[in-house]
């Protein structure tokens, strides 16, 4: 299978860009065209690499503008989780390619998913083509019953769905922890450090996780984790806005994976937020993520790289802070490295994901700089074609299916009526 | 001159909308339609005023991208100042009609702008068809020569472009008490008021303003307007980030109107933004702006509202406070009603400004709330059709003329490499 991107801006070129089967060949000018082989005129546009969605809850497109503007309380007790008990395997599956599409659309091609019903993901994503990282809700509410439960569940997931499979890695999700027991941390220590599975949790996002954690353990939350031995370069940490300095080191100097959702932080309003100059300054290993449609409402990167780079500038009060080229290797290069995909970039030997964005786009006239461009002017909006894993899945704005997934979404959320 | 939009999603219902010449004839279902009678087919579409633009300098297109990531200092004297020194009338226009451009696709039928070279605006605005508020910079840094040039400059324009115009009016526009002296802004203030003209105003965007106003007249800056006497109606005041309880109660009497530009202020790092609660709650105009596209460096009044709802709610730490209908009515009705072009609704006798949205978007699926949709999930992207003064500027996406704005404006910015 051979793919032909011609006359495209890319590295600062123009260029085109030769993909056989899952991966980047050549890029070099005016390549011969080979015969039966797949193109894709790159005119006025520029190839990036695609995006990277470090924490969603992707199937929560179904939710997407359920509930808005409310006290956190009220709005998961009287809203959120009342709609997601009605959720079944089918329902997730819709919901997944709903993401997958509005994914695509806004050109990400990985993304770190924790949601319910995985087997209903997992099929999704298969559908759909891009790449997920995909882990269940592991949430026993420090309940030994729910426990064996939750353990033989995410065995059965493993056994089902581990098997080497180019688009799906099977993850473990913790909740976070005040939802899951200290037994429980340390199965999924241990069944990932055999497996070599990543580990994606929710990370100190409010004080009050943190106050509640010194109070239970006597540590903070960073500390508790290191305690249990879950500090690893397997480990996912979705959030992070509470960390002291001492947390901080001991997540650098494990390898650990941060993951900041500005968004989510904003519109959920949690206190201080992701302290991105004190932790780039060490040299951690920072995604970007939108976290849910519940709580963003998109799942649009570029967007959240613009409410990345612009909020750590004023947090700081460093208008230098987070540039356009960092918040751009953020949602690429890191995110790349971090789930093993490659190196998040176009060049021969990578994986074939990448974005081609539409040059023509208003937002995108002049070019002096096509990352100021992507993070302060672009939005997922300029984004004309996604190519994943080889595959085109977006040609000219067209994602193929896009209207049955939109007509299935619909019927699905009628059950939500009246909550 | 009758348009026809059928089947739309309109106030919650589907209806047709019949347009007679500049404004709102009808809203009401199953219109027959007339011979000769433009048609817009709504169907999967929904029909929301056209949005409103508090605060931008619209040729800055141009230097989109320009300059990012910079401390202030440097990036006006190295960068942003010797590319304006060489802007001229006809840059202007290009600038201003690119300007336009992204407005039309992103929904904004109505701007406030404040840029050099007046007789450009006046120009582009008029060749692209929505409704600018134009007025000159009036910078005279103290200098009784440059006063009398400026305001012979702004007497000028005034005669030259004030006559009723539906798309046009000329505004006067003092660029901030720390460039303008207090004789230019008494002139100003009669200017005003003999000849009924808004008064466009930086005010206490940052704390260095309001300290270098106290030590320089004892008072803050909006006790110093008001002791000029250039609170009014026709005041509007952008950014006003740094407010005294004092101050607000002023502005609120006075009735003007104050411009909140959440983009820009994170990113030029100004300090403390806008205090949106204490304001609303004291009933006093507020708009939304997005700036000039140097420090935003979009015009997508959707983002904008987006980050302006967020932000405020983290700020206040209040989930509850600037929820999306309120967010919305900002960038529409308060926004039509300050500029006085009706009152922001679809509705019979209303001006024929409106916008239609996408509803098979994905971000737009599922559809439990339109301004949830719109304000959280939506952006400009999603605006498919724009209509000002009755006359459609976009349908499906296409804006005639496009490629010729973006290539003009591709050759003006030749002049600014090497800066």
């Amino acid at each position: 299978m051979s793919l032909l991107i011609q006359n495209v801006l890319v590295n600062g070129e123009i260029a085109d860009i030769r993909v056989k089967n899952t991966r980047i060949e050549t890029v070099a000018p005016a390549l011969i065209p080979e015969t039966g082989e797949e193109r894709l005129d790159g005119t006025d546009k520029a190839a990036v690499p695609g995006f990277v969605n470090g924490h969603t809850h992707a199937a929560m497109t179904l939710l997407r503008g359920f509930a808005d503007d409310m006290e956190l309380l009220p709005w998961l007790e009287k809203k959120i989780w009342p709609a997601e008990a009605k959720l079944t395997e089918e329902d997730v599956y819709v919901g997944t390619r709903l993401a997958c599409l509005e994914m695509i659309r806004s050109g990400t091609t990985t993304f770190n998913d924790m949601y319910w019903h995985l087997p209903g993901a997992v099929r999704a994503v298969e559908s759909m083509g891009l790449r997920g990282i995909l882990s269940a809700v592991f949430i026993d509410l420090f309940d030994a019953e729910k426990r064996r439960e939750q353990i033989d569940q995410n065995r059965a997931f493993f056994e089902a769905f581990g098997n080497p499979n180019p688009l799906i890695q099977i993850a473990l999700g913790p909740h976070a922890i005040y939802t899951v027991s200290r037994e429980a941390l340390e199965w999924i220590r241990d069944f990932s450090g055999e497996n070599d599975l990543f580990v994606h949790i929710h990370l100190s996002e409010t004080q009050q996780e943190v106050d509640d954690c010194i109070k239970a353990h006597g540590l903070r939350p960073v500390e508790y984790l290191n305690d249990i031995g879950l500090l690893s370069d397997r480990l996912f940490a979705a959030h992070c806005n509470h960390l002291n300095e001492t947390e901080m080191d001991l997540l650098t100097s494990a390898g650990a994976h941060l993951v900041h959702n500005p968004v989510s932080n904003l519109k959920l309003t949690v206190g201080d937020i992701f302290p991105y100059k004190a932790l780039s300054s060490r040299g951690v290993s920072i995604l970007l993520g939108t976290d849910g449609c519940s709580s963003n409402n998109t799942l649009d990167m570029l967007e959240t790289a613009k409410f990345a780079a612009l909020f750590q500038k004023w947090q700081s009060n460093d208008p230098t802070l987070l540039p356009a080229a960092d918040a751009f290797r953020l949602m690429t290069e890191e995110g790349a490295r971090a789930f093993r995909v490659g190196n998040g970039k176009i060049a021969p030997g990578e994986p074939a994901d990448m974005v081609l964005i539409d040059l023509n786009h208003p937002r995108n006239v002049p070019l002096y700089s096509l990352d100021s461009n992507l993070i302060y002017a672009g939005g997922g909006g300029a984004v004309s074609d996604t190519i994943c894993n080889g595959k085109v899945l977006m040609r000219d704005g067209v994602v193929p299916g896009a209207a049955e997934i939109i007509a299935a979404a619909r019927r699905t959320v009628q059950k939500f009526r009246g909550i």
